[in-house]
């Protein structure tokens, strides 16, 4: 499995997404699921989720088509990201079939996240479903998850909401996966993460973290630690007075 | 779905259940999951998962072997747990394949969490697959989940150790509980909730919590208010420094 987050915030936006693949337990690799595109009028972030080969195969039409001269539609000809979702959709869908493959018993769908800024406009958060189509996520509760999304979505859910910095979303991210890495084997290091503040000319950070590195084990390690403090400051059951 | 939670401490054992059972999302009702038997020299809690068909049909056989008498196996004629695990494990057999019923399409299976003491012996916790096998908790990770057990996950995996008290295992399971209802419509409340302590007499407490009563909101929003405030104390990103 995989576990892939999007946040879009006022302030902007923060991708998370882990590196782990597999096709069985005994069957375990690495491979980085995020793209990026930071060039000219426009810096876009896609991670995805599902089908590896699907995955790897409309990432590669995506850089073919970037490129291709004279082509119709790539990355940098979309006029904003309904298109870029749209762009992202219709390759997914053809890569999921590839010819003379029966998709009828084999399901080859893959998932993404994708977000960005096109300078002037405003700065955006899409889901492309394996059929194709598009979502993007509720005001109230700016993210999307993907992959093996239910160990990390209980922290999203208390923490993310439109008006947090960009700051605070991204140490959001890192628990959100560091939770889920410690409850799943299907998700792993490292962890790459991307951060982009709205109207910016590039990325603000774009990193390939590792659970030793001093940015994610300070921020994880303090949380684990604060758990415990916010333990001690509960208040008591009635029940638990006659013990001591 | 449902979920449920069972923690075996050094100091005693948390149960507690949520009792929302649907069969889709447009016909959800609300029963209690949860049964104890604390009489004579034994406690015992039992809490299910799965089909409430069977669960039912489960608890009432537990009830008519009490009343039977000369019965050769009920609750109160086996000699330790795990004689109470591969009997409830029997029933769950005999009650998810009913005559008649085809279960090759159809799957019945209930899956239980049963714990608590019989005088002179240790007190126990046991997982009982629909199979009708049963597992015991790893020492090191004392908890056993049933349900739709992803969301509630991450804390227990932080918090629960052999050596925490049951006021605090009691807290993380309602935290646990209260994680799943925010984030999944099938789990709901009241929140069956049921403490023992080792040795005693009785359980300490059997309580049936809604979400606005003040034992259980009390914890819970706390719990809330005190993560913006770990938010708060976390080491910054260095690029974030360059906003301010």
């Amino acid at each position: 499995m995989t576990y892939c987050i999007g946040i879009k915030t006022n302030e902007g936006l923060v991708f998370a997404s882990d590196s782990r693949t597999n096709a069985g337990l005994d069957n375990v690799n690495i491979y980085s699921k995020m793209m990026t595109h930071d060039i000219g009028d426009r810096t876009i972030i896609v991670v995805t989720s599902g089908n590896l080969g699907t995955s790897q195969a409309v990432y590669k039409s995506i850089e073919e088509d970037l490129k291709t001269q004279n082509i119709e539609i790539n990355l940098n000809t979309c006029k904003n990201f309904e298109q870029i979702a749209s762009y992202i959709g219709g390759l997914n869908i053809k890569h999921s079939s590839p010819q003379g493959m029966n998709t009828d018993n084999v399901l080859l769908g893959s998932t993404f996240l994708v977000g960005g800024q096109i300078k002037g406009q405003k700065h955006e958060l899409y889901l492309i479903y394996p059929q194709g189509n598009y979502i993007r996520p509720a005001d109230s509760k700016p993210y999307l998850v993907i992959g093996e999304v239910k160990y990390g979505k209980p922290i999203l859910d208390r923490v993310v909401k439109p008006d947090i910095s960009i700051g605070d979303a991204s140490r959001c991210a890192l628990i959100s996966m560091d939770s889920t890495l410690r409850s799943d084997l299907t998700v792993g290091p490292p962890i790459d993460f991307a951060v982009f503040k709205k109207d910016a000319d590039n990325l603000v950070a774009l990193d390939c973290l590792n659970i030793t590195d001093d940015t994610y084990s300070k921020i994880c390690n303090q949380w684990s630690e604060s758990i415990f403090k916010i333990f001690d400051s509960f208040p008591r059951f009635k029940w638990e007075k006659k013990f001591k």
